[in-house]
C-alpha cells in the first residue's frame, strides 16, 4: 500500500473550526500514470536483458531476468496467468516463476522448446494501448507491443496485462496474455 | 463507470505506422478529489434541507431529503451500514432507506423518536479528515464534522464514511457511522 | 450488487446479549462458482447463436447475439478490452459493442472482413482453466477453450477473460483476449 | 493473497477434450466466514489481554497487545482509521500503532488519559452484526459489540470495522469506529 502523503499526524490537533494539519492518505488504487510507468519498465527491462546477454552472456541475462521477474510479476502472490507469445501445448501457460524464467532466458531442461525470448537482441519496445481499465487495486491494459531487434526487424504482438498493486504499493503483473496477430489464410 | 480521461492522445505515436488515435480509460477507482467532493456535497445537502424546511416546511424538506438520499447513498445497491449520531436501540442502525429518511426529516410513525436531524436549522457544515483510505472502488474517511446552526451553536461529531463508486461513476455512501464525542465522567 | 441474504431487518431487535435476528450481507466480490457459471453461459450462448442461425437464419442469430452481448459483456460500463481470435489490424481490438457484434455475426459493412464467428455451426464448447484469479469485484481466468463444430472438427484457443460484478450482481466480461495457439515453424 | 487451492500444475497436461488436472485459484476477496472469524478473533484477543494482565501484570498484557495489534490491524499497511470508544480530543483518532497500543493497555505518557481499555477485566465479548458489506478485498461490518467484565457488568458499543485482506491472505482491520450508544437527554 502506498502512502500518497506519508506524513503522519505528528501532532494531533484539537478540532477548532478548522482542520487537521495533515491528512494522511493511503492509496491502494492504481491510476493511469502508474500503469504507463509499469508498462514502460517492462519494455525497458526486456531490452536490458537482451543487452545483458550481449555483454555478459546467458548467465548475466538470467540473473537480470530473475531480478525483473521478482520485481515486476506477482509470482510471490500466487500463480500468474501468463500466456507468452511463443509457447505451445502442453506448456502454453506459465503459471509458475520457473516457467516464466525459462520462457525469457531458456536453458531449462524442463522447458525444452524454450530458446529465450529476452535473448533475441531486442533494442526497442513500444507500447500502444487500445484501452485501459482501472478497476481499483488492479488495472488491465490491451493493445499492441512492438519489438525492434538489432537488425531493425519489428515484431508486433497483441498483448493484455493485468497489474495489481501490492501491499508495498508496487504494481505487479498478475495476468499476461501475449499472442501473434491472426493471419488469415494460414 | 466513469471515464477518467476521454481526451485524445493529441500526440500521435508512430507505432508501426498505425498508433491508436485514442486510448479510452475506464476508471472504477476513487481518488481523493472525488472523496472530498462527495463529502462537501453531503454537507451542502444537509444545509439545503434545513433551508428547504425554513422556506417550504416539512414537505419541501422531505422531498429534498429523498432526492439527496437517492443520489448520495447506496440504498439502491443494498442495505447501507448507517449508524446516525442520535439514534437509539432498538432502532440504532438504519440499514433501510426508510430508516435513513426518518432520521433526517422525522415524521415517520415507525420511528417515533426521530425528530429530523436535517431540520435543526443547520447553516454550515465543516469536515476535517483525520485520515483517508482509498481502497480501490471504495474509499473510507474518518474525522470530525462540525455543524453550525442558525444561532451559531456548533456541534462536533466523530464520523466515518465509506463511499463506493457505482457503475455510473457516482460515489455513494455505503457505510456511515456518526457519534458524539466521548465525554469522560458521564 | 448481490444480496447473499436478501432478508432485511423487518423487525429491528433490541440487543439483549444475543444477536440480530437476520444479518443482511451484501456481496460485491466474485467467487469461483460464479466464474465457472459465467464461462459456461458464454459457451452455451455461442452454441445457441449457431443454432439460431440454422433455425432462423442470420436475422435470428443477430437478434440473439445482441441479447447475449448486452447481458454478458460490459459494453454498458465502458469500452471492453476485447481481442477476438480471428480479427486483424487495423480492426484487431473490438472495444465497442458494434465491433463485437460484427465479429460474432458478421454482416456489418464497417467490418468487411468479419464473417461471423458465432455462425460457424458450433455444437459444443469446453473450457479448461489453467488458473483463476479472484481479485475482489473482478476475476480473471486463463486457459483453453475448445469449440466443436457440426462435423466434429475441434478448434482450440488460448483465452483470457476478466469478469466484473456489476451493481445488479451480474458478472460481465470486461476483458477478453482470445488467440490461436502459436505454431512453431510458421 | 490466499491460495484457495495451493496445488500447482505439477504436470501440465495437453488439452485433449478434457481439463487441466488442477486449477489453482488465487482469492483476494473476503467472504462472510472470514469476516466472522476475524471478529471473533478480535473479541478473543481482548479477553486474552485482560487475562494476561491478571496473570502477568501490565508487562504481559502489553506484550500480548502488541502481538495482537501487529497481527490483526493494518498499521503495517499505513495509517489505520481508528476511533476507539473512550478517546477524546485532541487524541480522538488513533491512526498510529503507538496510539492504538496506548488505548488498549495505557502506560504511555504521550496519551495521558488512556487507562487501558483491554485491562478492564473483560471476560466475554459478543458481536452482533446489523449488516455486512463484502466489497471485494475489503469488507465492512456494523453492529453492536457487548463486553462482559469480571463482575458480570455488560457494556454495549456501536461498532464499525473494515477489514482488508493483505498479500498474505490475512484479514487486517483498516477502519475501526467504536462509540457508546447515544443517550437522549444527556
Amino acid at each position: 500500500m502506498k502512502f500518497a502523503k506519508q506524513a503522519l499526524l505528528v501532532t494531533a490537533l484539537a478540532f477548532a473550526g478548522s482542520a487537521f494539519a495533515q491528512t494522511p492518505v493511503t492509496n491502494a488504487a492504481i491510476n493511469e500514470t502508474e500503469v504507463l510507468a509499469a508498462q514502460k519498465a517492462w519494455g525497458d527491462a526486456l531490452v536490458a536483458i537482451s543487452e545483458a546477454n550481449v555483454q555478459g552472456g546467458p548467465t548475466a541475462a538470467k540473473a537480470l531476468a530473475e531480478k525483473v521477474l521478482d520485481g515486476a510479476y506477482g509470482y510471490n502472490l500466487g500463480p500468474v496467468l501468463f500466456k507468452p507469445t511463443l509457447t505451445q501445448a502442453p506448456q502454453t501457460f506459465r503459471t509458475t516463476r520457473a516457467g516464466a524464467l525459462a520462457y525469457f532466458v531458456g536453458g531449462d531442461a524442463n522447458y525444452p522448446t524454450d530458446t529465450g525470448f529476452a535473448l533475441k537482441g531486442w533494442k526497442k519496445v513500444e507500447i500502444s494501448n487500445a484501452a485501459i481499465l482501472l478497476a481499483g487495486n488492479t488495472a488491465t491494459t490491451m493493445g499492441n507491443v512492438s519489438f525492434t531487434d538489432k537488425d531493425g526487424k519489428v515484431t508486433v504482438v497483441d498483448k493484455t496485462w493485468e497489474f495489481k498493486k501490492d501491499d508495498a504499493g508496487r504494481l505487479r503483473i498478475v495476468v499476461h496474455h501475449s499472442s501473434l496477430p491472426f493471419a488469415a489464410g494460414k
